[in-house]
């Protein structure tokens, strides 16, 4: 089992930790906040400095990855150039449009593969990291034309390891889906929040279900709503232009007839989507990662709604939902 | 204990039932599904033909609760005038700006206020229906210049005998204020589930709990949300408008500078407005109902964000939040 270097040890990085050694690995980490270097030392994890854990990265041929926040991550590329200029790199960011660019332009020898953990909860920090935070979630592990065979199996091995199932997408693909389902939720939740509390005490005195649910993101910290919204800029642009397209919609049907059919049965339809999504049946299917084309029928796999659930071998075992 | 007799045996008239009964009330039921009835009657309650149970609520001077579904309320309120033409009247309805008008055609001899307990699940008839659902639960009581103050202190008492706490409030108030926070949310669930669903199976395998939480109430069926978002057409026009105005802003922030900061602040600071007043302290207040101007001195402490928790003779006990 291939060991990991992780920098950046807050809820995120801190969990893959936990996980990683969890799972029978060697496994060490390095943080710029004495905090969470204390707090894990304390709790028997291996914490270093960052240059010596990149070098014992370069030692062990480890999986690096990256945990630190958005506004972090062009230093810690620095660092991973000085001093594991070519090791297996991959993060957990939870937009990688910007990435791949950021890697080319400080660590351009690295084999990286973007990765996103889709798992967390509002609070932060390593005293809320535990071993368990990715078991059954989705963790995507990107599949571009230029990705590296061995690192995408690296960060994938991890995944699974961690509990999560693998979803293999291109970069700019998973940033537009995660536009519609992360992104634009908490711009939507943004947008209800303040129109309720314009409502004044009234409508928070009445305030029940429907307003809880649908504001309840607003109570993560606004930093890291920002870094995430404002980091997928362009695919979130698009994700609100059809959101404000058929607000538009239904408000022009509200004024003149006073019907909103057409909005609600979408809606309707749209939640029917998820819930069949998650009662569907899968058919299971192989890839072998040593097909040259092996990351293109991944990238097929996870575009229906599929997902890699372990490996064998040098195979993939995939699970593909069923048309039926 | 006045008696009650309830017109409409699903989720909300059952509950109301139930409660009354278990308050320690003579109440009786009608309702025109025979599945209801049925089960209503199996499980010990008092089921009669809708005539018979509005004669008896004259003979008893009960009070009548309207809660049956919106498109039926112009039948029962003929049923209403014809057997029990002078009786204290409420309702349950979720929308309640055109229901004085309705009461006023077809049965306006009666002492009616406006009634709507801020409570529900997705589930809906008889078999869902509980004596706990209002446990908790803001029930609004409408406080309008020309309310019959009995009636008010009759759906009053119901109110706090299943549990509730009241929200004095003139009807239009509670209009503008429930479109903000409970019709407005289903509207923007609706888009979020439709622009979702529209990123495919990917976006479905992606989504996670921000997209979950925010297209929760897409799960209730439609007729339900149709009804009572298009019973409050203009109030929740007015909503719409204030969500256009804040989405587009962010649209245009998104798309000139990239800075969202101002959507999310406010967004943070409308849930932090409902958090603030889910943990705010009250001052206790006794308004004497038989004061001539008491409706209005109730409908400000509504305003303010305060409640009716009791009764004490003539007195109303209200909590007012603390300002601080």
């Amino acid at each position: 089992m291939r060991s990991v270097c992780v920098i950046g040890l807050g809820l995120i990085g801190g969990s893959v930790l936990r996980a990683a050694v969890g799972a029978g690995r060697t496994a060490w980490g390095a943080t710029a906040s004495d905090t969470d270097a204390e707090a894990a030392a304390a709790s028997g994890f291996d914490i270093v400095p960052a240059a010596d854990a990149l070098r014992r990265a370069v030692a062990d041929d480890a999986l690096v990855v990256i945990a630190v926040p958005l506004t972090a991550i062009d230093t810690v590329l620095r660092q991973v150039a000085e001093f594991a200029p070519e090791c297996l790199l991959t993060d957990v960011a939870s937009v990688i449009a910007d990435q791949p660019e950021a890697v080319g332009r400080y660590a351009p020898a690295t084999r990286y593969v973007g990765g996103h953990p889709m798992a967390g909860t509002s609070a932060s920090g390593w005293s809320a990291s535990t071993a368990e935070l990715f078991h059954g979630a989705a963790w995507v592990v990107t599949t571009d034309v230029d990705t590296d065979a061995t690192a995408w199996r690296a960060a994938a091995d991890l995944a699974i390891d961690c509990g999560a199932h693998v979803v293999p997408v291109p970069a700019g693909e998973h940033d537009a889906a995660v536009a519609r389902i992360s992104h634009l939720p908490h711009v939507l939740a943004a947008i209800l929040a303040a129109c309720g509390a314009d409502g004044g005490p009234l409508a928070m005195a009445l305030a029940a279900g429907s307003f809880g649910d649908g504001t309840r993101v607003m109570g993560t910290r606004p930093e890291l709503v920002l870094a995430m919204c404002e980091g997928n800029r362009a695919a979130l642009l698009e994700a609100v232009d059809d959101a404000l397209g058929r607000l538009g919609a239904a408000r022009g049907a509200l004024a003149s007839t006073g019907a909103l059919r057409a909005t609600v049965m979408a809606g309707h339809d749209g939640r029917a989507s998820l819930e069949a999504h998650r009662a569907t049946k899968a058919t299971r299917v192989l890839v072998d990662l040593e097909d040259g084309d092996a990351l293109e029928e991944l990238s097929v796999i996870g575009a229906d709604g599929g997902r890699v659930i372990g490996f064998d071998g040098t195979m993939a075992v995939a699970e593909v939902p069923t048309a039926d």
